[in-house]
């Protein structure tokens, strides 16, 4: 088959490799039938991901049908049509049992994220999906692939890691700081918890657009008066729930001045470096911030609101590929800005 | 002032009665624009509320402009425009402090509801309003009187004993049998907490479009398949949450019979006669059955809702009248279903 | 090996029977060290659980030694001390994963209990565990048998529908009808919620003496002015939360009448008929009925408490017996009220 | 009447000024019979609070007598014997309604702490306490003033920012950085909400004593190797939940590098300047921090346990004193360590 293959930093090639097989009784192979990119691969590209060494097919994110089950696998048999989550959970060890895969304990670096880091991954025309009994989800009939790929990963982490994280709760206000594909899935996402009123924060104006078109409320260009505006937007002293989706000092510290008292401040960014936090002037607030990783566990609630038809997740994707043409797919995600794209994606 | 006054079970005039007085300095006196009648005021004039007595000014939902305030009162001045709450929380009881008001300890009834119950209520021209600072609720100029006079009550009966105490969550499927002014209000906030499907049950076809209108994804007219439908509409188990928005034995016996396991039961109908539940069935299915008075806590995150154009609770009221023709919209209430009718609404 | 077989309504006998083999690769094969008796087995052997039928091996409970795993166990090996629990969950039905393996979907009555019900059980040398990885314990070295054997089934019973189903929170009052085994094992672990008064209610004076040493605070000899004695203990408005751990219609009636405004009644008894509940007069308190079955999703944090000395289990256990003395205990615990028994401890 | 009133920084005087009055009509007089010195009263004398100003009498913790109510208090009368809460919350602001009282709006700094702060306080022989109702608890007879005393602020404080901020659930390891009078109340009260473990780490040998005598299960006197420690008493992961109780940099820093991936860093201390927290490597760990003042919301409940003889907060109080011996009792406190001291009880 052909793959996406990791060749180390800053080189990767779609090139023929051996097709997976069924290593453990509870694996189970899935013909990849759409996939797409995630800002992670970016990075692993970049080299800043040291776990994926050379040889890696990238990806974790896919939608596709079952070609083959191993022994233990009771829930998928072969031909069923499935997502492919993210996160590879045993089911059994600690974390996994109290409903925080992304901590399984099943592998040395005990995360539940493994394919297209650990193991080889979704940017393929096949793939090897272990603990297929809780990694893969039936998809019903009247679910589109192209609605059917962002629960793989993106909407989950938005919502999770944004929404959930964050507490919101009918009636709150919420300001996102950063309107790329993640802080985009939480603004389209909090319409599950009736926030009342959704404020996007960026310094790309197309991504405030489409913010606004995914239920943001209001629409900031980020200048060094942000703040006074949120401010102004709400009662003089601040949002609910502030979420950062950038991954930067300032933009982290942009979120924590937006919160008012007992107000919740929620990490999505990918931190480079350590952050100076003002707990001299934050202590005395009563805020809480959450960080982390993408559970999945959230994949199950979000395809029942994309089957009954309350959350569009198909505008996620911008632009549409063959998986051959994944190299040119490549090139526009990563100048995402200028492509004036969000996700794209990749049909085989 | 003119106000309608009971004058015994099945009796009732609007009449010419003294003007309302300050009598603590809590106390507030609001100049009422607009207001409703419930269905809880039949119930007081069919005479099965015996804790209002003769002499009593019926009301207890409205919206108004304060015109007098005693001299503890802090949050409100004389003009500001506002909502009346149905409950009267003195905020130092143990249960108001426990953010329980429907049972403030403050009256020897042990309960929150006492306007137009325990002391004169709103459907007059003038209120005295106990507890003014917890008990009102100011008016944004840009929320209409015909949106705010269903904060007072309604939606957050709705709301509170359906939606919150029957815990919906994102992707939950949800029942709600009756389709009446309290059910309709249930429908109608399930979208603050993300519901994936809506089941309106009810004998009356026009409650059951008004059902659609509400939010409900399907109708069904109830008759002795109606659990069969319901499972069809499910996957066989049931919905997570059911609502009993009648007061019959059957109704409720109906909805706990919808639920899935670890399903709730959400019982908001005011109950005539004991009701008998299939325990010997029951109680190996891990459900939770509630039921309860409203708090009225959820008026400020209903009334941001409202104002941020989110909650269309204007559409509860189908008919207007002039405050002075209370008579013909108690007719009109009283028949609803003949007349049509969800909330009417009464103007000064 | 020998093993305590059913042979219809009255009978069982403690006879020969083949050893379990590995049957799926997802069992385990563990040989019982120490074992119990549960009332359910009682009610069983009375015939009133017809899913069992002739010819089953009766037991949920038990502590032992792996002695075979199957190919895809990969959290327990041969030689490993555990705790079988009672509930066997396959991990990846939809109940599963939502952490309600109590309806796991994997067999066709939809439930997680199946040992000694379904397959066979405990109460023999030796048993198949199906779904070992999730429902096997480590046991620690310095946890004895005789604590750990009520880790089972007893506490996790006593814990999760009494105290976490009725939601016990620091500070609160707590009323328990029925002191047997399950009404004890929710008095002794009300401790981890931070009950302020837990008030033991029951016909039977030994049982009321073993509610004291289990922590009650308070000790009720239920006659008719049961509730006038609980309301003097309180503040005149009854408890926060009521537990029923009898089954009768009477008792669970009772516990209704204990609870104050908001408070929780959690149902622990199996009940073999209807029961009336006084909606009229309960409707308007803002009361929260659950009923259930045991998840054993506590059975890990029960254990840590054990472990760390703070629950001690073993004083559920009031006699002890060699496992081929079984037939003795049966009776001893058919008779618990007499022979002043809790549970009985079967030694293999 | 005599009180200790601040004179600018570094200086306090033992002196006789007027009598407290009723200024409004919520406010109630109280006579103090028991009080204590807060560490923040500390900080005060250091010049750290500005908004303290010359003239101010201290203090924030007291039980007493009413001696005069204003003509809106309904809850307490003359003679009461009452705790003073280190809150006064005016109970219809926003913050307040929700149950945030320490950020009550009734005052332009937007705090509930006001006594002793921005008016009057309690190291005096009587008080002015604002909103009475909804700041004064009633003291049941069989509760000492020494136990009582602590309940004003110090273990709310630790209860509130500590255990219930940190979400300690039953079965969960707790570490402790900092076991002082702040820390030793979080100590004390994680016995509410069953923790299995509970590590105490300080570099004084006389509080880690206590802190074993409070409830620790483990003290660890802080070096180079104190994480290590921390993980071999956990299972290597590191603990559910960490408080830091000291209000550094480093002290924060090791907190948040204790906790296991979903774990809780609970913030008690009062930081004076920025710290940096390693989110490059935090990110990933899905861990919430939270931070905050206390609310003494939980005094009711935290008096409950008192009075029921769960929660000894009488070994709070290590010395004694005559209220007109402040000076001394402050050097005493100011010396805690040297001195053996934790609190100091000053009696009327």
């Amino acid at each position: 088959m052909k793959a996406l293959v990791y060749k180390g930093p800053g080189k990767k090639a779609w090139e023929e490799v051996p097709n997976p097989e069924i290593l453990h009784p509870t694996d189970a192979i899935v013909k990849i039938d759409t996939t797409t990119i995630c800002g992670t691969d970016l990075h692993i590209l970049g080299g800043d991901v040291p776990a994926v060494t050379e040889g890696r097919i990238l990806g974790h994110e896919g939608v596709g049908h079952v070609i083959a089950v191993g022994d233990s696998v009771t829930n998928f048999k072969v031909g069923d049509r499935v997502i492919v989550s993210c996160i590879s959970k045993c089911g059994v060890c600690e974390f996994c049992q109290k409903g925080f895969p992304d901590h399984c304990q099943s592998n040395e670096a005990g995360v539940g994220w493994i394919l297209g880091h650990m193991i080889d991954g979704t940017l393929a025309e096949q793939v090897r999906v272990p603990f297929a009994d809780g990694s893969l989800h039936h998809l019903p009939d009247h679910v589109t692939d192209e609605q059917a790929v962002f629960l793989s990963d993106s909407l989950p982490t938005g919502y999770e890691v944004g929404v959930l994280a964050g507490q919101v709760r009918p009636g709150d206000t919420v300001a996102v700081v950063g309107a790329g594909a993640v802080g985009l899935s939480s603004i389209l996402t909090t319409s599950l918890w009736g926030a009342s009123k959704v404020i996007a924060i960026d310094t790309n104006e197309f991504r405030l657009e489409k913010a606004l078109e995914f239920g943001a409320t209001d629409a900031i260009l980020s200048d060094e008066n942000t703040r006074e505006k949120v401010l102004a937007l709400t009662d003089g002293l601040g949002v609910d729930v502030a979420m950062e989706a950038v991954g930067y000092p300032e933009t982290l510290q942009l979120a924590a001045s937006l919160v008012r008292p007992r107000g919740h401040i929620a990490n999505l960014g990918v931190h480079g470096k350590p952050v100076e936090l003002p707990l001299d002037t934050m202590w005395i607030g009563n805020y809480t911030l959450t960080m982390g990783l993408v559970d999945a566990t959230s994949t199950a609630t979000l395809l029942k609101m994309v089957a009954s038809g309350k959350l569009p997740s198909e505008k996620m994707g911008t632009h549409e590929f063959k998986l051959d043409e994944i190299e040119k797919a490549w090139d526009v995600f990563e100048n995402s800005a200028k492509e004036r794209a969000l996700k794209v994606v990749l049909k085989a």
